[in-house]
């Protein structure tokens, strides 16, 4: 969009635009001076652009005296301030894309102090404590900023699929009056003098609208009071979300894994200025993608000497240790498999059940559940859920939640809940095999956890 | 989706499948007997299909004594119970979409209790606060889920617009430690031992952005402890945020235009269905918008009347007769209309100052800022904004509020900001043009306000 402030952006100035005066706007990248020449390197969000600015050979004396005023305005800059730049266009083989404006004019919109928090130009790494409390200039590295182009890519790719499939987008309460899983890890909030929590998840509020939009799927955020420090695990994070009428597990297996290929596919094509920059390709994800009972990968796990009890959850080190195997055997896709059919125990409430199974000597309760993993990293969790009000009843009992607290959500049960399925996944997880990155925080503008309230 | 439940939609039952046997599920519409017929209207999320029970005449015992049973069974169906059926699609000119199902089979999943908390199939309209009290069940009105999937379509309309301009969306921290525009209506949170916000705007979180990404957006909820119980306020509402870099409020007023163009086009496109539903049109825009300045808006205020002091705000009845005024005189789109040039006194800390102007004989800061109405209504607000820490600094003790607090904040304007410009836009308010509803609550899956935080 053009502006008073530039006509066009780094990435419009081509070698076609030769002998144009153009008028260009960005942060000064970095700038130098050889002799009585100064280069200006001009970054925006798409890229950048070499400025030459020279006192010209033939001209008159005012004209001369002006351009070297010029040069040692431009060479005096400060790194990351924020200038408006008047030039021509003129072709230069020896230019990065075979083009340099020469410049006639600069003006400091915003000058920026030095030294500054975080080094933006340079190539060295800072420590991701240091990059994240310098998250507004961090996020000019070229790096950092492709990471969250990558994330509004991916946003956009699973919704145009949700879309196709006739889901309605929706937008549930935050602020609620009783959690999903237990009290644990809820962050309280004080609403109107009343005690309130926020959202864990949309679980309960996603469930009840398939009673009526039937298909429905959320992309928001969602808090959780996370204690443990690790590079997977947020305060608040963004939840996608997924829930269908009319639908069974192995339904909704189906929509993550046309969500995986969705995104991986599209990230590719519409995103790879970001990925070179990145020096990453997203995994190739080819459907479908191989679903492995939790039965097998207990075994799995327990014959590599993993001392596991028969139902027991997985934890990191046995994860890693499981997608090591799987992929030696290629029975991953890129990384990613599903682990399905979980004991009921380990898993929430609304959960479905399966029917018992014998596993590792024990008979086990087994649940309509899965796991969607990127080796050791859980992307996503879903199953069938209970749609009977007395099974729900039962479940929460079992797990020591008591149904009158969740009256509110109960008693819709009595009024034709029809059988549904969902997901739920971590958006900034899934960007951990998308875009390459060691730590979820990376695919976050200001993250929320323990230590970070801000920026 | 096909699924074990149903291979069809009612929608996708057309007279080209006569003869077919089909499965389909869904919700008792209704349901009615005549004779030794029994008629069952079943419902989906796209719409609905009557199925025939009857028992065939040259059939022989065993037969004609299932569908005896079967007929009563169907007799006996509560409204709203779910319901799998099968049968054969029959051509029938006297059914309403020329199609009826010849029933077969039933299956009750999901039985619904008698009397229903609110009327699913009739006519008539209950109060709003009981519709919103029983909402799992008040969205199974068609006219209750036909403005949600407005919604939806709305989302997506901006995007739509947004992506073409290149506009990275963003998802901003929602847990901050201090408030954008002062403490009157923040809701508190605690957060790890400690004090804290939620966010009643992204507003200096994408003002920090525009120093990377440039241009953002973001739609997420917003929070304000609001104590005004009107038709139009929410304590938890969906925000639909812009800001850009290099670009003033005439830029962002252009890009906010062209978003509404689009959601009404869009919407009329894609949602005829609910449309005709909603027996509503949205409103005809053609671009641009027309803009009256404040001073304008002042004197067209006065000139009717009102007992209003130059620089003030305008209220409901001030705007209810401005917007009748211009209206009468042609000069909204639609009923659009931007107020713009408001008195710098009016607005937030953050937006840039315009110089001087006599209105009602006293003399005035104005500010490069702007409201979007719809009729009454303010849709949008929004600025250039200031892009200097020591302009800030003055405006934000001018308005009482300490720089020390925002110091988070205010640092980054050391290193760089540019020039930006952006805006707010209410999602549900936006609807009630878009869809035709007297209150922002029926653009919401389930709204929280003073009053409410269940269901």
């Amino acid at each position: 969009m053009k502006t008073k402030y530039r006509e066009f952006l780094a990435i419009e100035i081509t070698p076609e635009l030769e002998g144009k005066k153009v008028r260009i706007a960005g942060w000064v990248h970095s700038v130098r001076r050889v002799g009585k020449i100064a280069f200006l390197v001009l970054r925006d969000f798409t890229g950048t652009i070499q400025v030459t600015f020279r006192v010209p050979r033939d001209a008159d004396d005012e004209t001369k005296a002006k351009f070297k005023e010029l040069v040692k305005k431009v060479a005096s800059l400060s790194p990351e301030s924020v200038v408006m730049v008047e030039g021509v266009v003129r072709k230069d083989p020896r230019a990065p894309r075979g083009v340099e404006i020469v410049g006639e004019n600069v003006e400091v919109l915003s000058e920026a102090k030095s030294p500054l928090p975080l080094d933006v130009a340079g190539k060295v790494d800072a420590h991701i404590d240091t990059r994240l409390a310098a998250r507004p200039i961090d996020l000019r590295r070229p790096e950092s900023q492709a990471v969250l182009r990558l994330v509004s890519l991916a946003a956009k790719a699973i919704r145009s699929y949700l879309y196709e499939l006739n889901f309605t987008e929706v937008f549930t309460p935050k602020i609620i009056a009783s959690g999903t899983e237990g009290g644990a890890q809820l962050v309280p909030v004080f609403y109107f003098g009343k005690d309130a929590f926020l959202a864990q998840s949309p679980q309960l509020y996603k469930e009840l609208l398939t009673s009526s939009l039937e298909y429905v799927f959320e992309i928001a955020p969602a808090w959780r009071h996370e204690e443990s420090d690790t590079p997977y695990h947020l305060a608040e994070f963004i939840s996608v979300d997924v829930e269908m009428a009319f639908a069974d597990y192995n339904d909704v297996m189906k929509v993550l894994e046309n969500v995986i290929k969705r995104v991986t596919d599209n990230v590719r094509n519409e995103g790879s200025t970001w990925l070179k920059i990145l020096n990453h390709e997203p995994p190739e994800v080819t459907l479908p993608i191989p679903r492995i009972s939790y039965k097998e990968a207990w075994e799995i796990i327990k014959s590599e000497g993993f001392d596991i009890e028969p139902g027991e959850d997985f934890g990191t080190p046995e994860l890693r240790k499981l997608a090591e195997v799987l992929e030696k055997e290629g029975k991953t896709s890129g990384g990613f498999f599903f682990i399905v059919d979980w004991p009921a125990d380990v898993r929430p409430f609304y959960t479905k059940r399966k029917g018992k199974e014998i596993i590792g000597g024990r008979e086990l309760d087994l649940s309509e559940s899965f796991d969607l993993n990127w080796r050791h990293l859980e992307i996503s969790s879903g199953s069938t859920r209970i749609h009977r009000r007395e099974e729900l009843e039962k479940e929460m009992s079992l797990r020591g939640l008591n149904p009158e607290s969740f009256e509110w959500y109960l008693k819709w049960y009595d009024y034709g809940m029809p059988p549904h399925a969902g997901w739920g996944m971590g958006l900034q997880r899934l960007m951990v095999p998308i875009a390459g990155i060691p730590n979820v925080r990376l695919a976050t503008t200001f993250p929320r956890d323990m230590k970070r309230l801000v920026p």
